[in-house]
């Protein structure tokens, strides 16, 4: 299912993502990854690592300080806990991504949703997805979640899960600041997609391209 | 300087951190730790790591998730990244903390105080400290930054770094859930304690006086 998003001349295949579930790939410097929301309203937990060097990771805490805001977008940059840039947003037609909260997990399901059926949620799709790489399930740490709405009420510092303000087709375009082991997923939470499970799309462009 | 805090009939001697420096020290199951402002408007970096498996870790992703609030106080849980509480706030006479920033360190300081000598920060002095219980510096996640005052808006999202509300003598106090090893620092960062250099306090209580 090729799209000609970006007016380029080459253009490569969207890979799907199922939903609940994710997947890990390489990332090369210079790439731009495009995450795709494609029916709308749903969540990809994005990590990042240096695929030279795996303990360097990305850092919500170094971003949120550098970035001196929490709603990123098209501008800022993703760094890693040593200060490196890992990802560039350099292009975002949907304004609103968390960059707060861990991907949840098996016990986070059960805290949150105590009738459901427990499920291993973004953070075991993650931790299967990275392990061939070498990543254990602790290294996962604060995500970049693309796509998930969580409005920060500023006087009362209460925190809220909504849908995500995405449309059908919407998408956020990452660029690679040095190589990586990219971890991705199809959001499996309930209260971040309104309900609904939906497939994730994600392309890979080639570098030099912007 | 021991001083009767809490009514109790024994206490412990307060530690005096010194202004710019960080320390690491055990902190077992059910002791509570006291953490003073002794001269107000200071901040003092916190991690924690469990024990007996230094690859469980304080995080803030989880914490905030299970909060549902970014401003956590007394009866807020901190939480690690297995779910697990490590440390409970079961005092708090400040009200304001931060859970969004990791502790600042040489990189930083080149970026937000270009005209200063860097310094390696509560980062490299936290690095430095856990280095004898096995902890390296990658492994340094987002801190609870006590008395730190970094208030969110809530509309554009921005965040400032602001002077502590903290007066002389103010503490915070978080009783642990678990057998834990602390990181605790006196802010090296001219931003978060208004441009001044001070030391912090704090005091271990022992097990079941709470």
């Amino acid at each position: 299912m090729p799209v000609q998003l970006f007016g380029r001349r080459q253009v490569t295949d969207i890979i799907e993502i199922p939903e609940r579930s994710g997947t890990a790939f390489r990332l090369a410097k210079g790439e731009t990854l495009i995450v795709i929301d494609p029916r709308g309203e749903q969540v990809a937990d994005l990590l990042a690592f240096n695929a030279a060097d795996v303990d360097e990771v990305i850092s919500s805490g170094r971003t949120l300080d550098y970035a001196e805001h929490i709603y990123l977008t098209k501008g800022d940059k993703l760094y890693s806990n040593r200060s490196n840039v890992m990802l560039d947003i350099v292009e975002d037609v949907v304004g609103r991504h968390d960059f707060l909260l861990t991907p949840c997990s098996f016990d986070t399901f059960k805290h949150f949703y105590p009738d459901l059926e427990p499920h291993r949620g973004c953070f075991g799709n993650l931790a299967e997805a990275l392990d061939p790489y070498g990543i254990g399930a602790d290294r996962i740490p604060v995500a970049f979640n693309c796509f998930m709405n969580v409005p920060v009420d500023g006087a009362s510092g209460r925190l809220r899960v909504l849908p995500p303000i995405s449309k059908a087709g919407d998408h956020i375009a990452l660029r690679a600041e040095m190589d990586l082991i990219i971890g991705l997923t199809a959001c499996s939470a309930p209260d971040s997609n309104g309900g609904t499970f939906k497939p994730i799309h994600y392309r890979i462009e080639p570098a030099q391209t912007r």
